[in-house]
Parts: structure tokens; C-alpha cells; sequence
């Protein structure tokens, strides 16, 4: 099943635009989990246990697992959600991009090594780079689009032919980059507005929404800007609000109640 | 000893803007090799040993570490050069970008857990997304300006307030990014001329310009546009023309000859 459909899946199965981000901070996870031989592993295999029924899709962001030197927990991470619920879309959130061969083999490295489903990718080396990823029907391509940080104005907000680069960015992918359909934008929840422009740009392309939470985005704002027409169309992502939202025994139950309460929040809005 | 440091002793001491690229590709390094526990890790070694009077840099191309699952034999690798050939700066081609706590991660990989001098960033986050990078002052961060590829064109030329985008980059990289005076920029061989509107541009900050050899860029053109006032100021990279120069059991000697070959190529323009 490609990209889209799986995501449509998920969304309609679980009623959720929920997407879990694992970011697992070191300094962060559960104390009691730190003596196991996978400590990572572990601790993400409860939160997804404890959310499958809730969430839409998976992102795991690799530089954690890179920065511990921990890419074996990430390959288990994948291959318990893969086996267990195999309908849930992984998201590898990487931010790769580069030219060539090159970009070819960190496509490999999404979509062969770790088998994700969808990976994130960077735009400023322009179309030809994006190819590897994009020639890979069945796998999704998640463009930076307007990114969730203040800075992300320095080059997203110049002008170009009386538009924000992002804008021009969401035009390119509408125009020269989704030949196959396979296509999704990075858009921060923190400035909806734009969230909001960006979807009059793209039509039904599905818009992954970092920002709720810890960044403290406006969850009603972007929920309203960002849906399509469809009432779906959103991967609202919630990484640190979620699997950090309790500390003891109980962080499993406790990132449920914070995906349930998150999902309810979003549903009302929709 | 900090990055700019380092680059300078290296362009001095080995007279040379060289930089040796090591993209090993599974499918081009000699195949007598492949039987041997680490056979990239031997492949980097023996190149690396024949051409380290010749070279300014080493830069490792992590797709491929990371696209074969062998980030073991890149800190194999890492770890020859630091202890044999420590005036010679490693740089650790990666092209990460994320924002905050995120972007602390992909800076602990690159300068922690690879103990890279320098490494590859891309700039379409913005400047808060690069100071993980930036703080570390000891340091180097190369950001993406103009690249190599035909599509760069996509972004980096579209015009912002009279100039191309990409030249607005190397303005940000002066003004904004290099108060640690730990920046460099990417720039391809490809475009001499814009090469030389990037060197307008940011004085004296060393450039990585890769593009010649397999991308044929045009190298009297881009070493005349490209130097700095010094006679150095760029380190000019060759992956494919030197460690591919041949593959046979003499495959590190010819890399010594393309190496060499190159270096007097450059010398000549300087």
C-alpha cells in the first residue's frame, strides 16, 4: 500500500490525526528502564503499545539514535511497529538531502535500512535532489516546508516574486515534485496562518504539523487552517508532550492519556 | 586548535587545497578488498595513507556509511586520521538540519560522537536551527551557499530583493552566522562565476567546492573566481576522480597519482 493510502488508513482507523514522535532524550526517559540492555527500545515499545489505537503514525526522529550511536534501538523501534501494527505509517524524520549518488544512498538508508514509510527531506538543493526520494512510488517524501522554529523566517519569509519562499516551496511541490503522488509538507503548527496558506496552495497533500506542545502552537488555529477538505489531511505531531508526559512506572498509561487527550482535542475542531 | 586554524596549517603544510573525498561506494571499491572484515574501513586506509602529504582535508560522506549500516567503519576511519595525520581536518559531510534540541543531537554526532572538525549543514532552517553548530566554537560549520547540482537552481536562484538567493546565504553567513569565525561555505565548481560573486562577497571565508572531476566543473575558473587573497580560502574537493582512479591491486597508488595530479592542476592557478 503506498504512502497516501496507508496514512488515509490510519487516519479513518484509529479517528485520529495524532502522530507520536519518539525523540528519545537519554536524560529524559524513565530512570528504571536505564539498567535494561535496550533501554530505548524499551521505553519506545511501551508508548507505542500504549498509543497504537490512537495515533496515526509513528515519527521517529533519527537524530537521537544517531547521536547516542543507538541505530540498532531505532531498527527495533521499526521492526516491532512494522510487525505489530503494520497499518500504521513510520515516519523517519532525518532532514535528508544531498545530490546524486549521494542522495540516492540516504534514500536507501530511509527506505531499505529502516524501512520507513515516509522520510523527511530538505529542499534547498531543488528538484533533482529530491528525485531519489521521490522516484520511490510506494514511499512517502515529506518536504520542509515552513518549519516550526522563529528562525525558519530567515530564508522561508524572503520575497520572491512577491511571495514567501515557503509559499514558492508548497508551489514547487503541487507543481514539479508529486508526479507520483507520494508528496507531504513540513508546516509548523506555531504559525497557523500560514499553515493556512500553505493548504490553499496544495489542495488535499497531507501536511506533517510539528509544534503542539512543547512549542506551544495554537492547536484550535491550526487545526482550522490545516485540514482539507476530506476533514483529515493533518499528521499533527507530538513528541515531547506525549512520551515525556510522565516519568515513573506509569509513563506508558501516562502518554496515553496524553495522546487520548490530544486526539480529542484535535477531533473537536474538526 | 579551532577550524580555521587547522585548514590554514593544513593548505600551508601540505601546499595543497585538495580535499580527498570518501564516498566508498560497495559496488566500485576493489573487489579484492570486499572478503575482508572491514573492507571500506581498509579501502578509506590505504587512501587515506597514500595521500596525506598531498591533501588539505578529508571529507566523509556519512550517506554511505549510513545507507550500508557501517557507521562502525566510519569511526575506524575517523580514528586513523586523528591519530596519524592530526594537522589534517576531517569533515563530516552530512548536511544535517533540525531546530533546537534536535539540532544539539545532530551536533553531538558529528562533533562528539565522530569527533568531526567540521561538518555540512544546510541552512533553509535558519539561523537559530545552525547555533548547536555554531556555539561550538573549536568547531567548524559549513553551510550549503550554491550547490553543484543543476536543480540548485530551483531555490538558490530565485531572486530576493534584486539577488539570488544563494547570495543572500553567503550575506547571512557574514553578518548573522560567523561571530565565532568557525563558517565556511559550499559552493560548487560548476558555477565559477557564481563562485566568484560568493567570494565578493564573504572576504576571506574558506569555501568547500566540490563539483570538480565527475561533475566536471571547470577548475582555472573556479580556482581564479574561488581563491581568497591569501592564495588559499578553498578546499576543493574530488570524491570519484581519486579514490575510483583505479581498482586494481595498485588502486592506492593511482589514487596518489590523481591526487597529485590535482593538486599541481590547482597549484598552477594559484
Amino acid at each position: 500500500m503506498n504512502f497516501y493510502c496507508k496514512l488515509d488508513n490510519a487516519w479513518r482507523e484509529n479517528n485520529s490525526l495524532v502522530c507520536v514522535g519518539l525523540d528519545p532524550d537519554l536524560d529524559k526517559i524513565p530512570q528504571h528502564l536505564m539498567s535494561r540492555p535496550h533501554p530505548v527500545f524499551d521505553f519506545n515499545k511501551q508508548i507505542i503499545d500504549a498509543t497504537a489505537d490512537l495515533a496515526c503514525a509513528y515519527k521517529l526522529q533519527i537524530a537521537y539514535y544517531a547521536g547516542y550511536a543507538i541505530e540498532d534501538q531505532l531498527t527495533l523501534t521499526i521492526k516491532h511497529l512494522a510487525e505489530n501494527y503494520p497499518y500504521l505509517p513510520i515516519l523517519l524524520d532525518a532532514k535528508r538531502n544531498d545530490i546524486g549518488a549521494t542522495a540516492e544512498m540516504y534514500a536507501k538508508e530511509a527506505f531499505d535500512r529502516y524501512s520507513a514509510d515516509a522520510v523527511t527531506v530538505n529542499p534547498y538543493l531543488g528538484g533533482d535532489a529530491l528525485l531519489p526520494f521521490l522516484k520511490r512510488k510506494e514511499k512517502g517524501t515529506i518536504i520542509l516546508c515552513r518549519t516550526s522554529n522563529p528562525g525558519g523566517d530567515d530564508l522561508q519569509h524572503l520575497v520572491v516574486a512577491g511571495r514567501p519562499l515557503y509559499q514558492v516551496v508548497a508551489e514547487m511541490a503541487v507543481t514539479d515534485w508529486n508526479e507520483n503522488k507520494n508528496v507531504a509538507l513540513v508546516v509548523g503548527a506555531t504559525y497557523p496562518r500560514e499553515l493556512g496558506e500553505v493548504r490553499k496552495i496544495v489542495g488535499s497533500m497531507p501536511l506533517l504539523v510539528p509544534g503542539i506542545g512543547a512549542q506551544k502552537g495554537d492547536l484550535e488555529g491550526a487545526v482550522k487552517n490545516g485540514l482539507a477538505d476530506n476533514g483529515a489531511g493533518m499528521i499533527i505531531n507530538s513528541s515531547r508532550g506525549i512520551i515525556y508526559a510522565g516519568d515513573g512506572p506509569d509513563f506508558a498509561q501516562d502518554a496515553r492519556k496524553a495522546t487520548e487527550g490530544l486526539r480529542d482535542a484535535i477531533n473537536q475542531y474538526r
